[in-house]
């Protein structure tokens, strides 16, 4: 049945960001919903939040639409040009190539619980636009590579 | 900023079945979150079920991976080999391709919440499988269009 069972599912809690990057999404875990119905056209990701962890360093994609719909609690969603609430119910989307970095940030008291959708391109570009974050991140034929803004290798 | 205005959203009544078919639907309505947003990758509907109502005739989709996520009262997925409740929290997927007919039914007498994800390919086929149910439907370029199985236009 098509039905997943979600009880058995695995929780991803690491962060694929090189080095002491990763600390930043410290307290995120997520379960690949998609991946574990077999889909390969779109990402959908249940992703919770513990008090002060991040979904991500703030990046926008070249190629890949993004869609957040929160589901319980509430995170701060993060942009180069400001700060929005999102508390259940609400939605985000996010345009492949729209140059606006982004990320949420969870500073409540209580988790908080999102569903990620993001299409599943062969081939991407994400951008970091933190100052602070040197890195880059290259996807070609599916296998993502971590780049310093100089074009160094991580 | 990319949150969407949900009170101001168009909530969409109509079905896009041809004639006496599209009474299946009475009962459902639609919010198109990624239309919205602006997405054009992947569709992803914020869908009610008034009881009674269903989500669509039996079908399976021949490209496009389907996803759905159960967010307020319980639904009955019917596929072509049994019957299963989706609950809050529920999640269930439909490989493109997967000669598996599905359709949520709302039994209950409260509203069925869910959301929809389906990527957006700009051809398709879509195959209802009940044998009451004299349709097919291809999508080429971005444009439905309605047969009968004999191969004959509605």
């Amino acid at each position: 049945m098509p039905k997943l069972d979600l009880a058995k599912a695995p929780v991803r809690t690491s962060c694929v960001y090189p080095g002491r990057l990763a600390d930043h999404c410290k307290g995120r875990s997520k379960i690949a919903l998609g991946d574990l119905g077999g889909l390969n056209q779109f990402g959908v990701n249940l992703t919770r939040l513990a008090p002060g962890a991040a979904s991500a360093h703030q990046h926008w994609h070249l190629k890949e639409d993004e869609l957040v719909y929160m589901l319980e609690g509430e995170a701060v969603l993060v942009e180069d040009d400001g700060e929005t609430v999102l508390k259940s119910g609400d939605v985000a989307t996010f345009k492949a190539g729209a140059e606006n970095g982004h990320m949420l940030v969870n500073r409540s008291v209580g988790d908080a619980v999102f569903l990620e959708v993001g299409t599943r391109s062969p081939d991407e570009i994400a951008s970091y636009t933190d100052p602070d974050v040197d890195m880059k991140v290259v996807k070609e034929d599916g296998v993502w590579t971590f780049y310093r803004k100089n074009g160094d290798k991580y």
